[in-house]
This record gives C-alpha cells, sequence and structure tokens, in this order.
C-alpha cells in the first residue's frame, strides 16, 4: 500500500518546499508515500463555485476505484496526533492499493469530489493557505509514524 | 499597544526562520509586533513537570501586571480565522499596554503561568512541534489583519 499526498499547483514559497522535502524524507524512512503536485487546470474568468469544479476534477480524474481517499477540509473530523495516528492504523488494515489524501485549493471541494472521498478530516477549524497544509500535514504524517513505533517524537 | 509573540528557544530550522520573518514582515504593515525568544533555562535531569515549571517561571518573570496574556494550548479555545480576527478586534478594543501571546516549550505549561494567563488558545487539536506553531500563529495573526481590513489574502 503506498500513501500519496494530492494538491494543486507547485509549492512557490521556497521555505516550504525546504520542509515538505525533510519531512517526505523522514516519512519515508517509515513508509512508501509521495506528494503529487497537480497541474492547475486553466480556469481563465471562472468564479470559486467553478474553479473548485475544475480542480476536483483534475483530482477524480486521476482516482482508481480501489483508492482509499481522504480530503482534508476544515469541516471535516478533527482528530488529536494519536487519534490521527491510530485512524491511519486502521485505515492500514484496510489495506488499500492506495491510501490518498487531497489538499484542496482555496475554494475547497466540489460535490462531486466529496460524493467520492471515502472520509473528511481537518487539521484545524482555521483556515491555513493549501501550501502551508502541505507541510503542516506531512509533519502530522511523520508524527503519527513515529507515534505508532513509539519513538520519541511526540512530545519533544 | 504592542503585540508580541513569546517563545522559548531559537528557531533552529531555517525554513521555518524564513516563513517567520516574511509572516513578521508581512504584519508589520498593519500593526507593531515581535517575536520574542526566551533562553532556554538550565533544566538537566528535570523531568517534563519541573522542565515545564522552569519554563513557565522564565515567561512570568518577564511579565508586568497589565500585560494581557495568551497561552497557545491545544486545550484552549478554537476558532475558525474570522472568529480568530473577530476576537483579536476585542482584544484591541480592551488597549492592554501589551498583547503577548505565548507559545510553550513541548510539555506545555505550568499551572502557575495558566493562573497569570488571561486566555488560552488552541490552533488545533493536533500537537504541532512549537517552532512550528510559531510559523503558523504568524500566519494566523496576517491573516487576521488582512480580515479585518477587508483585504483579499483570505481564501486566496
Amino acid at each position: 500500500m503506498k500513501i500519496e499526498i494530492w494538491s494543486i499547483g507547485k509549492t512557490k514559497e521556497g521555505y516550504l518546499q525546504s520542509g515538505e522535502t525533510l519531512y517526505l524524507k523522514r516519512i519515508k524512512n517509515y513508509h512508501t508515500a509521495e506528494l503529487v503536485l497537480f497541474k492547475e487546470p486553466k480556469t481563465g474568468k471562472s468564479n470559486a463555485s467553478q474553479v473548485k469544479k475544475l480542480e476536483s476534477e483534475v483530482f477524480l480524474k486521476s482516482l482508481q476505484p480501489d483508492d482509499y481517499v481522504i480530503l482534508l477540509d476544515e469541516h471535516g473530523k478533527q482528530f488529536d496526533s494519536v487519534g490521527f495516528a491510530r485512524q491511519i492504523q486502521k485505515w492500514f488494515n484496510q489495506s488499500p492499493r492506495r491510501l490518498i489524501f487531497i489538499i484542496g485549493g482555496a475554494w475547497g471541494f466540489d460535490s462531486s469530489l466529496k460524493m467520492r472521498s471515502n472520509f473528511e478530516m481537518s487539521l484545524s477549524k482555521m483556515t491555513f493557505t493549501h501550501q502551508m497544509v502541505r507541510l503542516i500535514f506531512l509533519e502530522q504524517l511523520y508524527r503519527a509514524f513515529t507515534i505508532l513505533n513509539n519513538e520519541p517524537y511526540h512530545n519533544t
């Protein structure tokens, strides 16, 4: 089983890129994981709801029927870090071919993608830039593996 | 009124330092703000509860009676970004001399500092490294000012 983190658009800020690279490398000590950044669709003069739809279509087109899909959405279920680690273990137990976490753009997800998804989770009630969400999520994923392996990173 | 963000220990990761500098600069377009990093107390072989106490003492010694003190603690009140902006406005209306946000170390805050504080807020139920909390908090503070000024950053 492979973990993939999907998002749209390159990480523009160099400092965030460095952080992503750092945590991806750490995560790979535990599990195969990849950050997949899709090309932004041409949105032209689209309004928020149209942009959301176009972005969600980019993701939908690349999904396969046996992918387990988790959307990161501020209205999704909140976990604490230990709870998130336990939930990851549960998803692992279901052994999907791919466990895909999708980080939406500024306008969130279209209902078409919400319908297809298996789970919605939230990192915070607060709105972060989606580029910063990538870093925050990768750090939590790394933390989850250290928790599942009883390693001392959590709480240091 | 001045905003100060207090924490212990230098930011070790260069990429997080770059992010902090970026958002501090952006915040200063709206309001006087400073990130104050205190020297780590000598903790030797102290256990978690002793470290917490020593760190909280560092903060307590530097507080003045008319400071308004907000602790960032995962068990504090959660806001969404718009709610946090509104709350900042309420704190501004009280015109304290300094509005001080304190980011604790790995073990959180001692009860002595909790007693002195005026408010406890949480960025997430999840545990982040306290160095990453600095970046996340600065971004939310910047976002709050753009919200209060009806500027287009929020949701982009």
